[in-house]
């Protein structure tokens, strides 16, 4: 009977909340998963699509197709808009509601400016498919512009790319961003040489890649710089604007900026009624509850959680699907009666990150490589991991076409620049 | 030398332009092709990306990627805005103007709403990928916004799609839609049966495909029917708006209405200053040039011509593609000295339509079929005249998939809708 089954309630259908779906299929619950799109996005491909490597369908699969077969999931493209803990209820931007017995929240985080909001229609983020064709569309239309344009100065800004924050997303984007505008669009223009771009990659910080241990992150600065990147360590952004970036005093003329700096959790954290960390993050319970609400979970980008050792667990889709294994099996025990399981322990895998063509680094706890194996290891991992078949056949043959030919088979313009 | 070299300006690079600038690739011209956007589209599949079936850029090729090779071929990314003939000068939208000796203006049709232009935002047309992509997001959006809707009227106007005009488009449309709610979507779905959609194909004259000869016509008609299209034809649309289509006295809730009734050639026509016809098309002379300008050139949808037989030449591919590749060939006579080539005929290789999965209608000359064999037919054609060998490959495998799974592999939502 649905009234006597408990209603168990997701809201957002990333790594941390469809892992937990899945893992509740055989469990006596009703599930309502929400998402405010009605798609899985792989996230750790969105750069491919922003850099014309892929199509946005090869990295997403519609929520409701990967469900089909699990009978006691509901599927629901909505937008969450506000928790009532007290109630047990969840608020959409439609204005229906839903009441739940077990609540998971796991809506993930969006890129943020830190207070340089002013900042955001000159240096885009990445961190849904619309941000990746957002991007896309600026990195195309740059090289058309300088094309286009007769004045010097004027040229060598649309050719100069600027990448700020030099984690794992801007690495990629700088290291992918030299690659085009060295080989795929050789010998395409005729009054331009993309080859005279400038890629910039600045980084606030003393190295890129701070997660990592220093000499992988020394050898993907190495390899940066044999793609031509020119990697800035220590200089924190001052100023974004349409012109370009400033460091302090120097200003760097650059018609395409793109965010890879900061993240903030969703904003949906905030109607939990609950303290928040600095980046918007909730601090969960080791159980991944909140205090006083065992029914409430949050995990995934969402959740904030110190290891034993005092680190925390990092914002990783391996930790968001843990975490959403885990709630279903609190959840399965606690509606079975069961004694609870014992607190979230996150498996750290190891750690990899790409550069371009045939360079990556990967530390596999201790087991650390770098260059071609890392790239052939990365490839492997990322296309293993892509949800559904055809996805994986396609990115195969597009990487492996990409690979011969230095082609990238999404050079497509969409949609208007909004700017203009 | 740049300065005695004759200057062929392409405004369009769409069939008539693409073909016209290859066929000039041997010839001691400048040719510089303009398009709004960076891509050649490939049209006859664009209601595949509309209907999730096909990514975008599995149907589009960069422009200056295709003519990397032919060196006498500069492609600009620009919006042309006017063309003074006089001063021999194409005025660009970003305030630019470009110089010829010779012109050849293709810059295509638009869907238009003929004096209707209200209707517009409810009914949304078939033209670019962009088009395509808002059509996508319209149809899989109506299907997850009924499963949320309680109301059961309310969510009929959900599960009811109009597709305005029974041409091939219509068809095209009509046909994949129904293919979609009856097996597609099957089993996704937990409180609507996808298979309750009603799809009704509303054509105003006597008969669909009106091109085609009656027997083909009637064929198409059936297979309609028998995907579950309600076909309704003689019932022109009297008005169209959020709630959904009247026609004359009876009104039709549907929240998804699609156009695909009328197109109107490409505004830049009205700045030839030559007479235009009803849909804004140029009449031109029998070598396709303005009376008076033999240096103006106008090809593909944007022109008008008669063949022998008094018949129009149809607003079709090859058409468009002959008409290119002929405007070369007076153009190369032209500037060797030679005699100008016989006056513009359209050789007619016959005409096809889809209507779903293993129906199609193929009209070669007398030579009619349907069924199976005229869509095996047409997928092998529309697959070979496809731009680049991975489009192809990736086509290929997309419709393999389908075909067996009755999955479409692009159900992604991108974008906002812009009416919420």
């Amino acid at each position: 009977m649905p009234g006597n089954t408990p209603h168990v309630v997701v809201v957002g259908g990333g790594f941390a909340g469809l892992w937990a779906t899945r893992a509740l299929a055989s469990a006596d619950v009703r599930i309502t998963l929400l998402d405010r799109g009605n798609h899985h996005l792989f996230q750790p491909l969105l750069y491919q699509v922003a850099t014309a490597g892929l199509s946005a369908p090869d990295i997403a699969a519609p929520l409701r197709h990967i469900l089909r077969r699990q009978g006691n999931a509901t599927v629901l493209m909505a937008e969450a808009a506000a928790i009532d803990k007290d109630a047990r209820r969840v608020q959409l931007a439609s204005g229906d509601a839903i009441d739940y017995d077990a609540l998971i929240v796991c809506t993930g985080a969006t890129h943020a400016y830190f207070g340089n909001d002013a900042w955001a229609p000159f240096a885009p983020g990445l961190k849904t498919l619309d941000d990746a064709l957002a991007i896309r569309r600026r990195i195309l239309t740059a090289f058309e512009r300088a094309e286009a344009e007769r004045d010097p100065a004027a040229r060598a800004a649309w050719l100069t790319f600027c990448v700020v924050g030099g984690g794992p997303t801007g690495v990629e984007l700088a290291g992918t961003l030299a690659e085009i505008a060295r080989h795929t669009l050789r010998k395409e223009f005729r009054n331009i040489d993309p080859g005279d771009s400038r890629v910039l990659l600045l980084e606030a910080g003393p190295r890129v890649l701070s997660t990592f241990p220093d000499a992988l992150a020394a050898k993907a600065r190495a390899s940066l710089a044999r793609l031509g990147v020119d990697v800035r360590t220590g200089t924190p952004v001052s100023r974004i604007d349409a012109d370009g970036v400033s460091l302090g005093e120097e200003h760097i003329a650059a018609r395409t900026v793109l965010w890879a700096a900061g993240v903030a959790a969703s904003p949906l954290a905030r109607t939990l009624d609950v303290p928040l960390d600095r980046a918007g993050r909730v601090a969960v319970q080791p159980d991944l509850t909140l205090p006083g609400h065992p029914e409430v979970f949050v995990a995934g980008d969402l959740a904030t959680l110190q290891r034993a050792d005092g680190r925390p667990v990092p914002g990783v889709a391996p930790a968001a699907k843990q975490m959403g294994a885990y709630i279903a099996q609190v959840l399965r025990a606690r509606f079975a009666g069961r004694s609870a399981p014992a607190p979230f322990r996150y498996r750290d895998y190891g750690n990899l990150a790409t550069i371009g063509r045939r360079a990556a680094v990967v530390d596999l706890h201790g087991f650390r490589f770098s260059g071609f194996p890392a790239w052939t290891f990365w490839l492997l991992a990322h296309v293993f991991f892509l949800i559904g078949f055809r996805n994986r056949v396609v990115v195969m043959l597009d990487w492996a076409m990409a690979y011969w030919t230095y082609q990238r088979n999404a050079r497509i313009v969409l949609g208007k620049d909004p700017t203009k």
